[in-house]
Protein backbone atom coordinates (compact mmCIF):
# COMPACT_ATOMS: atom_id res chain seq x y z
CA UNK A 1 0.00 0.00 0.00
CA UNK A 2 2.85 2.72 0.86
CA UNK A 3 4.47 1.56 -1.73
CA UNK A 4 1.53 2.32 -4.06
CA UNK A 5 0.88 5.70 -2.64
CA UNK A 6 4.83 6.73 -2.64
CA UNK A 7 4.29 6.03 -6.30
CA UNK A 8 1.60 8.89 -6.03
CA UNK A 9 2.88 12.56 -8.26
CA UNK A 10 1.11 13.84 -5.10
CA UNK A 11 2.95 11.71 -2.50
CA UNK A 12 6.25 11.51 -4.49
CA UNK A 13 9.57 12.19 -2.06
CA UNK A 14 7.59 11.62 0.59
CA UNK A 15 9.13 9.37 3.37
CA UNK A 16 7.72 6.26 4.26
CA UNK A 17 7.56 7.50 8.19
CA UNK A 18 5.66 10.67 7.14
CA UNK A 19 3.36 8.99 4.96
CA UNK A 20 2.36 6.32 7.59
CA UNK A 21 2.01 9.53 10.23
CA UNK A 22 -0.45 10.70 7.26
CA UNK A 23 -2.52 8.15 6.95
CA UNK A 24 -2.92 7.40 11.02
CA UNK A 25 -4.08 11.47 11.07
CA UNK A 26 -5.80 12.02 7.96
CA UNK A 27 -9.48 10.41 7.29
CA UNK A 28 -8.27 8.15 4.01
CA UNK A 29 -11.63 6.55 2.96
CA UNK A 30 -11.05 3.70 0.36
CA UNK A 31 -13.85 2.65 -2.09
CA UNK A 32 -14.04 -0.84 -3.70
CA UNK A 33 -15.90 -0.59 -6.96
CA UNK A 34 -16.99 -3.84 -9.33
CA UNK A 35 -16.62 -3.53 -13.34
CA UNK A 36 -18.80 -0.46 -14.71
CA UNK A 37 -19.83 0.92 -11.68
CA UNK A 38 -19.93 4.70 -11.85
CA UNK A 39 -17.44 7.05 -10.22
CA UNK A 40 -17.69 10.49 -10.39
CA UNK A 41 -20.66 11.70 -13.02
CA UNK A 42 -20.06 14.71 -15.42
CA UNK A 43 -20.56 17.83 -13.87
CA UNK A 44 -20.32 16.81 -10.49
CA UNK A 45 -19.19 18.67 -8.24
CA UNK A 46 -15.66 18.26 -6.91
CA UNK A 47 -15.85 17.71 -3.28
CA UNK A 48 -12.79 14.85 -3.00
CA UNK A 49 -9.23 14.47 -4.32
CA UNK A 50 -9.39 10.94 -6.06
CA UNK A 51 -6.54 8.09 -6.23
CA UNK A 52 -6.95 5.03 -8.56
CA UNK A 53 -5.00 2.85 -5.78
CA UNK A 54 -5.70 -0.97 -7.90
CA UNK A 55 -7.43 -2.00 -10.95
CA UNK A 56 -8.39 0.65 -13.94
CA UNK A 57 -10.93 3.56 -14.31
CA UNK A 58 -12.41 4.82 -17.67
CA UNK A 59 -12.40 8.46 -18.04
CA UNK A 60 -14.67 10.32 -20.68
CA UNK A 61 -14.23 14.24 -21.61
CA UNK A 62 -17.35 15.51 -23.90
CA UNK A 63 -16.68 18.48 -26.00
CA UNK A 64 -19.66 20.22 -25.34
CA UNK A 65 -20.42 21.80 -28.94
CA UNK A 66 -19.29 18.87 -30.86
CA UNK A 67 -19.90 15.28 -31.46
CA UNK A 68 -16.62 14.55 -30.65
CA UNK A 69 -15.43 12.53 -27.09
CA UNK A 70 -11.86 11.75 -25.79
CA UNK A 71 -12.21 8.58 -23.53
CA UNK A 72 -8.79 6.90 -21.66
CA UNK A 73 -8.29 4.30 -19.34
CA UNK A 74 -6.26 4.85 -16.55
CA UNK A 75 -4.24 2.41 -14.40
CA UNK A 76 -3.11 2.72 -10.51
CA UNK A 77 -1.64 4.13 -8.67
CA UNK A 78 -3.23 8.01 -10.43
CA UNK A 79 -4.65 10.37 -9.66
CA UNK A 80 -8.63 11.86 -10.50
CA UNK A 81 -9.75 15.75 -10.32
CA UNK A 82 -6.94 17.63 -8.45
CA UNK A 83 -7.09 20.39 -10.71
CA UNK A 84 -11.07 20.92 -9.99
CA UNK A 85 -10.96 21.16 -6.58
CA UNK A 86 -10.17 24.81 -6.55
CA UNK A 87 -10.78 27.45 -9.12
CA UNK A 88 -13.50 28.86 -11.04
CA UNK A 89 -15.19 25.71 -12.19
CA UNK A 90 -15.19 22.73 -9.23
CA UNK A 91 -17.07 20.49 -11.76
CA UNK A 92 -15.94 17.62 -13.54
CA UNK A 93 -15.62 17.96 -17.31
CA UNK A 94 -15.55 14.02 -17.41
CA UNK A 95 -17.23 11.26 -16.23
CA UNK A 96 -15.31 8.33 -14.43
CA UNK A 97 -16.59 4.57 -14.09
CA UNK A 98 -14.53 1.09 -13.40
CA UNK A 99 -12.99 -0.79 -15.57
CA UNK A 100 -13.11 -3.68 -14.73
CA UNK A 101 -12.45 -3.86 -10.51
CA UNK A 102 -10.99 -0.97 -9.28
CA UNK A 103 -9.79 0.67 -5.65
CA UNK A 104 -10.02 4.38 -4.73
CA UNK A 105 -8.88 6.30 -2.17
CA UNK A 106 -10.35 9.71 -1.79
CA UNK A 107 -9.66 12.34 0.38
CA UNK A 108 -11.91 15.66 1.08
CA UNK A 109 -11.01 18.93 0.50
CA UNK A 110 -10.72 20.18 4.36
CA UNK A 111 -8.37 17.29 4.95
CA UNK A 112 -6.34 17.72 1.15
CA UNK A 113 -5.67 21.24 2.49
CA UNK A 114 -4.43 19.92 5.38
CA UNK A 115 -2.04 17.61 4.15
CA UNK A 116 -0.63 20.29 2.16
CA UNK A 117 -0.36 22.20 5.06
CA UNK A 118 1.46 19.62 7.26
CA UNK A 119 4.50 19.13 4.79
CA UNK A 120 6.18 21.47 2.09
CA UNK A 121 6.85 18.13 -0.15
CA UNK A 122 3.12 17.68 -0.56
CA UNK A 123 2.50 21.67 -1.50
CA UNK A 124 5.51 21.50 -3.93
CA UNK A 125 3.80 18.35 -5.41
CA UNK A 126 0.80 20.25 -5.69
CA UNK A 127 2.02 23.41 -6.82
CA UNK A 128 4.46 21.41 -9.71
CA UNK A 129 1.23 19.79 -10.47
CA UNK A 130 -1.20 22.42 -11.32
CA UNK A 131 1.33 24.92 -12.70
CA UNK A 132 2.21 22.37 -15.36
CA UNK A 133 -1.23 22.11 -16.28
CA UNK A 134 -1.44 25.75 -16.10
CA UNK A 135 1.47 26.02 -18.62
CA UNK A 136 0.70 24.05 -21.48
CA UNK A 137 -2.05 26.90 -21.72
CA UNK A 138 -0.16 29.34 -23.88
CA UNK A 139 2.40 26.84 -25.50
CA UNK A 140 -1.07 25.11 -26.91
CA UNK A 141 -2.37 28.36 -27.61
CA UNK A 142 0.42 29.20 -29.73
CA UNK A 143 1.29 26.08 -31.72
CA UNK A 144 -2.48 24.47 -31.53
CA UNK A 145 -3.31 27.00 -34.09
CA UNK A 146 -0.59 27.27 -36.30
CA UNK A 147 0.78 23.30 -36.05
CA UNK A 148 0.41 20.99 -39.13
CA UNK A 149 -2.17 18.68 -38.94
CA UNK A 150 -0.04 16.18 -37.32
CA UNK A 151 0.53 18.91 -34.70
CA UNK A 152 -2.57 20.07 -33.85
CA UNK A 153 -4.03 16.36 -33.43
CA UNK A 154 -1.18 15.32 -31.26
CA UNK A 155 -1.15 18.36 -29.06
CA UNK A 156 -5.15 17.50 -28.52
CA UNK A 157 -4.17 14.04 -27.83
CA UNK A 158 -1.80 14.86 -25.54
CA UNK A 159 -3.56 18.13 -24.05
CA UNK A 160 -6.57 16.09 -22.80
CA UNK A 161 -5.01 12.80 -21.73
CA UNK A 162 -2.69 11.72 -18.79
CA UNK A 163 0.49 10.94 -18.69
CA UNK A 164 -0.30 7.31 -18.29
CA UNK A 165 -3.26 6.70 -19.74
CA UNK A 166 -3.96 3.71 -21.46
CA UNK A 167 -6.65 2.53 -24.41
CA UNK A 168 -7.17 6.30 -25.76
CA UNK A 169 -10.01 6.76 -28.27
CA UNK A 170 -11.27 9.74 -30.16
CA UNK A 171 -14.82 8.85 -30.52
CA UNK A 172 -15.90 11.26 -33.43
CA UNK A 173 -17.91 12.57 -36.37
CA UNK A 174 -15.73 13.33 -39.09
CA UNK A 175 -17.30 16.87 -40.05
CA UNK A 176 -16.87 18.08 -36.50
CA UNK A 177 -13.34 16.41 -35.46
CA UNK A 178 -12.38 18.79 -38.59
CA UNK A 179 -14.08 21.60 -37.32
CA UNK A 180 -12.27 21.23 -34.09
CA UNK A 181 -9.12 20.68 -35.33
CA UNK A 182 -9.65 23.53 -38.01
CA UNK A 183 -8.68 21.71 -40.79
CA UNK A 184 -10.26 20.42 -44.31
CA UNK A 185 -12.19 16.52 -45.08
CA UNK A 186 -9.39 15.86 -47.37
CA UNK A 187 -6.28 16.58 -45.30
CA UNK A 188 -7.72 14.61 -42.93
CA UNK A 189 -8.08 11.32 -43.98
CA UNK A 190 -4.31 11.97 -45.44
CA UNK A 191 -3.36 12.87 -42.36
CA UNK A 192 -4.97 9.85 -40.46
CA UNK A 193 -3.22 7.41 -43.18
CA UNK A 194 0.12 8.48 -42.69
CA UNK A 195 -0.11 8.42 -38.89
CA UNK A 196 -1.60 5.02 -39.26
CA UNK A 197 1.28 3.69 -41.59
CA UNK A 198 3.69 4.91 -38.89
CA UNK A 199 2.02 2.73 -36.41
CA UNK A 200 0.80 5.43 -34.28
CA UNK A 201 -2.89 5.50 -34.44
CA UNK A 202 -5.67 3.08 -36.01
CA UNK A 203 -8.68 4.81 -37.30
CA UNK A 204 -12.40 4.04 -38.59
CA UNK A 205 -14.92 6.23 -39.75
CA UNK A 206 -15.92 6.95 -36.19
CA UNK A 207 -13.32 6.26 -33.59
CA UNK A 208 -9.60 6.61 -33.83
CA UNK A 209 -7.31 4.34 -31.08
CA UNK A 210 -4.17 6.13 -30.20
CA UNK A 211 -1.67 3.00 -29.92
CA UNK A 212 1.34 5.34 -28.99
CA UNK A 213 1.21 8.25 -27.06
CA UNK A 214 4.70 9.18 -26.56
CA UNK A 215 4.77 9.26 -29.84
CA UNK A 216 2.46 12.07 -30.11
CA UNK A 217 4.24 13.60 -27.57
CA UNK A 218 7.34 13.44 -29.53
CA UNK A 219 5.67 14.88 -32.34
CA UNK A 220 4.39 17.90 -30.00
CA UNK A 221 7.63 18.02 -28.47
CA UNK A 222 9.66 18.31 -32.18
CA UNK A 223 7.39 21.22 -32.91
CA UNK A 224 8.04 23.22 -29.77
CA UNK B 1 0.49 50.06 1.66
CA UNK B 2 -1.75 47.24 3.29
CA UNK B 3 -4.39 48.04 1.18
CA UNK B 4 -2.56 47.73 -1.63
CA UNK B 5 -1.64 44.48 -0.61
CA UNK B 6 -4.54 43.02 0.57
CA UNK B 7 -6.30 43.87 -3.00
CA UNK B 8 -3.68 41.56 -4.66
CA UNK B 9 -5.41 38.04 -5.53
CA UNK B 10 -2.92 36.45 -3.05
CA UNK B 11 -3.57 38.47 0.13
CA UNK B 12 -7.30 38.27 -0.46
CA UNK B 13 -9.41 37.65 2.83
CA UNK B 14 -6.28 38.10 4.97
CA UNK B 15 -6.83 40.10 7.68
CA UNK B 16 -4.93 43.60 8.66
CA UNK B 17 -3.12 41.79 11.68
CA UNK B 18 -2.19 38.42 9.59
CA UNK B 19 -0.59 40.53 6.89
CA UNK B 20 1.76 42.89 9.44
CA UNK B 21 2.60 40.56 11.15
CA UNK B 22 3.86 38.31 7.49
CA UNK B 23 5.20 41.53 6.49
CA UNK B 24 7.60 41.61 10.03
CA UNK B 25 8.72 38.08 9.07
CA UNK B 26 9.09 37.76 5.80
CA UNK B 27 12.26 39.15 3.56
CA UNK B 28 9.65 41.50 1.53
CA UNK B 29 12.09 43.19 -1.35
CA UNK B 30 10.58 46.39 -2.39
CA UNK B 31 12.18 48.06 -5.62
CA UNK B 32 11.69 50.92 -7.60
CA UNK B 33 12.04 51.48 -11.26
CA UNK B 34 12.46 54.84 -13.95
CA UNK B 35 11.00 54.28 -17.23
CA UNK B 36 11.95 51.88 -19.38
CA UNK B 37 13.72 49.33 -17.16
CA UNK B 38 13.61 45.65 -17.73
CA UNK B 39 11.91 43.81 -14.83
CA UNK B 40 11.74 40.61 -16.34
CA UNK B 41 13.83 39.43 -19.69
CA UNK B 42 12.31 37.03 -22.21
CA UNK B 43 13.38 33.41 -20.58
CA UNK B 44 14.65 34.56 -17.71
CA UNK B 45 14.80 31.77 -14.38
CA UNK B 46 11.65 32.63 -12.52
CA UNK B 47 13.06 32.44 -8.93
CA UNK B 48 10.83 35.18 -7.36
CA UNK B 49 7.11 36.04 -7.45
CA UNK B 50 7.03 39.30 -8.25
CA UNK B 51 4.00 42.22 -7.65
CA UNK B 52 3.36 45.78 -9.12
CA UNK B 53 2.65 47.42 -6.15
CA UNK B 54 2.96 51.16 -7.78
CA UNK B 55 2.70 52.44 -11.43
CA UNK B 56 2.85 50.44 -14.90
CA UNK B 57 4.45 47.48 -16.48
CA UNK B 58 4.62 46.50 -19.91
CA UNK B 59 3.95 42.64 -20.45
CA UNK B 60 5.21 41.98 -24.10
CA UNK B 61 4.76 37.87 -24.91
CA UNK B 62 6.08 36.74 -28.26
CA UNK B 63 4.87 33.63 -30.12
CA UNK B 64 7.76 31.71 -30.67
CA UNK B 65 7.20 30.34 -33.84
CA UNK B 66 5.22 33.49 -35.70
CA UNK B 67 5.85 36.76 -35.95
CA UNK B 68 2.95 37.86 -33.65
CA UNK B 69 3.39 39.37 -30.09
CA UNK B 70 0.82 40.20 -27.04
CA UNK B 71 2.00 43.42 -25.56
CA UNK B 72 -0.21 44.68 -22.54
CA UNK B 73 -0.20 47.02 -19.54
CA UNK B 74 -0.26 45.93 -15.72
CA UNK B 75 -1.12 48.45 -13.38
CA UNK B 76 -0.43 48.22 -9.57
CA UNK B 77 -1.92 46.30 -7.74
CA UNK B 78 -1.20 42.93 -9.60
CA UNK B 79 0.80 40.01 -9.80
CA UNK B 80 3.63 38.60 -11.86
CA UNK B 81 4.86 34.80 -12.56
CA UNK B 82 3.15 33.16 -10.20
CA UNK B 83 2.32 30.72 -12.24
CA UNK B 84 6.05 30.08 -13.48
CA UNK B 85 7.84 29.97 -10.04
CA UNK B 86 6.79 26.01 -10.49
CA UNK B 87 6.06 23.01 -13.22
CA UNK B 88 7.57 21.90 -16.30
CA UNK B 89 9.30 25.39 -16.89
CA UNK B 90 10.27 27.82 -14.81
CA UNK B 91 11.72 30.25 -17.20
CA UNK B 92 9.33 33.45 -17.81
CA UNK B 93 7.49 32.86 -21.61
CA UNK B 94 7.42 37.15 -21.78
CA UNK B 95 9.64 40.27 -20.61
CA UNK B 96 8.36 43.24 -18.53
CA UNK B 97 9.43 46.60 -18.20
CA UNK B 98 8.38 49.44 -16.63
CA UNK B 99 5.97 51.75 -17.97
CA UNK B 100 6.74 55.22 -16.41
CA UNK B 101 8.11 54.97 -12.94
CA UNK B 102 7.02 51.62 -10.91
CA UNK B 103 7.37 49.76 -7.78
CA UNK B 104 8.11 45.98 -7.26
CA UNK B 105 7.66 43.73 -4.30
CA UNK B 106 9.47 40.45 -5.26
CA UNK B 107 9.53 37.68 -2.47
CA UNK B 108 12.19 34.21 -3.18
CA UNK B 109 10.50 30.86 -3.99
CA UNK B 110 11.48 29.75 -0.13
CA UNK B 111 9.62 32.56 1.22
CA UNK B 112 6.88 32.50 -0.85
CA UNK B 113 6.55 28.54 0.30
CA UNK B 114 6.72 29.43 3.75
CA UNK B 115 3.84 32.17 3.11
CA UNK B 116 1.66 29.68 2.04
CA UNK B 117 2.51 27.00 5.06
CA UNK B 118 1.83 30.39 7.14
CA UNK B 119 -2.20 30.22 6.45
CA UNK B 120 -4.99 28.33 5.10
CA UNK B 121 -5.94 31.68 3.07
CA UNK B 122 -2.86 32.48 1.29
CA UNK B 123 -2.85 28.37 -0.43
CA UNK B 124 -6.37 28.05 -1.20
CA UNK B 125 -5.85 32.01 -3.18
CA UNK B 126 -2.64 30.48 -5.02
CA UNK B 127 -4.50 26.80 -5.46
CA UNK B 128 -7.72 29.00 -7.18
CA UNK B 129 -5.13 31.12 -8.77
CA UNK B 130 -3.73 27.96 -10.77
CA UNK B 131 -6.53 26.15 -10.94
CA UNK B 132 -8.03 28.36 -12.64
CA UNK B 133 -5.37 29.13 -15.43
CA UNK B 134 -4.98 25.03 -15.52
CA UNK B 135 -9.12 24.96 -15.99
CA UNK B 136 -9.14 27.05 -19.06
CA UNK B 137 -6.48 25.30 -20.69
CA UNK B 138 -9.35 22.40 -21.88
CA UNK B 139 -12.28 25.03 -22.54
CA UNK B 140 -9.89 26.78 -24.63
CA UNK B 141 -9.12 23.90 -26.80
CA UNK B 142 -12.16 22.53 -27.49
CA UNK B 143 -13.29 26.33 -27.95
CA UNK B 144 -10.76 27.79 -30.16
CA UNK B 145 -10.55 25.69 -33.04
CA UNK B 146 -14.39 25.40 -33.12
CA UNK B 147 -15.29 28.83 -32.69
CA UNK B 148 -16.41 31.61 -34.55
CA UNK B 149 -13.53 34.40 -35.90
CA UNK B 150 -14.64 36.50 -33.42
CA UNK B 151 -14.73 33.62 -30.71
CA UNK B 152 -11.09 32.74 -31.70
CA UNK B 153 -9.74 36.26 -31.76
CA UNK B 154 -11.33 37.09 -28.35
CA UNK B 155 -10.32 33.53 -26.77
CA UNK B 156 -6.74 34.50 -27.89
CA UNK B 157 -6.83 37.74 -26.31
CA UNK B 158 -8.19 36.95 -23.22
CA UNK B 159 -6.44 33.99 -22.55
CA UNK B 160 -3.28 35.79 -23.05
CA UNK B 161 -3.59 38.39 -21.08
CA UNK B 162 -4.27 39.43 -17.40
CA UNK B 163 -7.98 40.43 -15.78
CA UNK B 164 -6.77 43.89 -15.10
CA UNK B 165 -4.28 44.28 -18.23
CA UNK B 166 -4.97 47.84 -20.26
CA UNK B 167 -3.46 48.76 -23.90
CA UNK B 168 -3.61 45.65 -24.68
CA UNK B 169 -2.05 45.16 -28.45
CA UNK B 170 -1.10 42.41 -30.65
CA UNK B 171 1.75 42.88 -33.16
CA UNK B 172 1.48 41.09 -35.85
CA UNK B 173 2.25 40.21 -39.09
CA UNK B 174 -0.99 39.41 -41.18
CA UNK B 175 -0.28 36.03 -42.75
CA UNK B 176 1.17 34.88 -39.17
CA UNK B 177 -1.82 35.40 -37.39
CA UNK B 178 -4.43 34.39 -39.72
CA UNK B 179 -1.98 30.95 -39.25
CA UNK B 180 -2.73 31.26 -35.63
CA UNK B 181 -6.47 32.06 -35.74
CA UNK B 182 -6.78 29.23 -38.14
CA UNK B 183 -8.24 31.51 -40.54
CA UNK B 184 -8.46 33.36 -43.91
CA UNK B 185 -7.04 36.46 -45.06
CA UNK B 186 -10.34 37.48 -46.05
CA UNK B 187 -12.54 36.45 -43.51
CA UNK B 188 -9.46 37.98 -41.41
CA UNK B 189 -10.36 41.63 -43.07
CA UNK B 190 -14.10 41.37 -42.60
CA UNK B 191 -13.76 40.08 -38.92
CA UNK B 192 -11.81 43.07 -37.97
CA UNK B 193 -13.89 45.39 -39.85
CA UNK B 194 -16.74 44.03 -37.76
CA UNK B 195 -14.62 44.35 -34.42
CA UNK B 196 -13.76 48.10 -35.39
CA UNK B 197 -17.67 48.84 -36.08
CA UNK B 198 -18.60 47.18 -32.84
CA UNK B 199 -15.50 49.52 -30.90
CA UNK B 200 -14.44 46.46 -29.89
CA UNK B 201 -10.92 46.66 -31.46
CA UNK B 202 -9.32 49.69 -33.86
CA UNK B 203 -6.32 47.81 -36.09
CA UNK B 204 -4.09 48.69 -38.77
CA UNK B 205 -2.23 46.66 -40.84
CA UNK B 206 0.01 45.35 -38.14
CA UNK B 207 -1.32 46.41 -34.88
CA UNK B 208 -4.88 45.79 -33.05
CA UNK B 209 -5.18 47.53 -30.36
CA UNK B 210 -8.19 46.00 -28.33
CA UNK B 211 -10.48 48.68 -26.87
CA UNK B 212 -12.44 46.73 -24.50
CA UNK B 213 -10.90 43.68 -23.00
CA UNK B 214 -14.56 43.04 -21.08
CA UNK B 215 -16.32 42.56 -25.14
CA UNK B 216 -13.96 40.11 -26.05
CA UNK B 217 -14.67 38.22 -22.72
CA UNK B 218 -18.49 38.79 -23.08
CA UNK B 219 -17.90 37.10 -26.38
CA UNK B 220 -16.04 34.28 -24.97
CA UNK B 221 -18.67 34.02 -22.38
CA UNK B 222 -21.39 33.80 -24.53
CA UNK B 223 -19.91 31.08 -26.87
CA UNK B 224 -19.62 28.67 -23.71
Amino acid sequence: MYEILMDLPLFQGVSRDKLSELIEKTPFHFLKYSDKEEIVSLDDNCTHIKFVISGKVLMELPCRKLRVKVSQVLAGPNVIGHDYLFGRKTVYPYSVSSYGECGILQISKPDFINILQSDNIFLYNILNMLSRNSQNNIDELLSLSAGTIFERLAFFVVSLTQHRASDIKIIYKQKDLCSLLGIQRSSFINAMDRLKEMGVIDYSLSEINVIDRQMMLDIVHASE
